[in-house]
């Protein structure tokens, strides 16, 4: 996977993703992408929009 | 993978390291995992630290 100018490697996605979490971060993020769209600040299709919104509810109905 | 109390997808996978670099919030949270390591808030063994610093390093160069 290519991110912004870095390619990650597997390996590399796990640990991101584990620090992601392990740093309690995962659903601030997505809020923060919800509230770019929301806002205008950020244009998104309703796909994308859809997607982030559904994973958002389930991180943190799970930190429940 | 599963993460927290959420299994995640390899879509959400993708969807959350998308969104962590659309935020810009890739390094930084790696930033704080080396800070809670190095403040001894976190107890981590020295692999994991090598890798985290190792990736916080490239994807900070990266940014410059």
């Amino acid at each position: 996977m290519r991110q912004s100018k870095v390619y990650l490697t597997e390996e590399d996605q796990s640990l991101l993703l584990h620090v992601l979490f392990q740093q309690k971060y995962a659903s601030e993020v997505l809020a923060c992408e919800l509230a770019d769209i929301e806002s205008g600040l950020k244009a998104a299709d309703a796909a994308h929009y859809t997607r982030v919104t559904d994973l958002f509810h389930r991180l943190r109905d799970a930190d429940q």
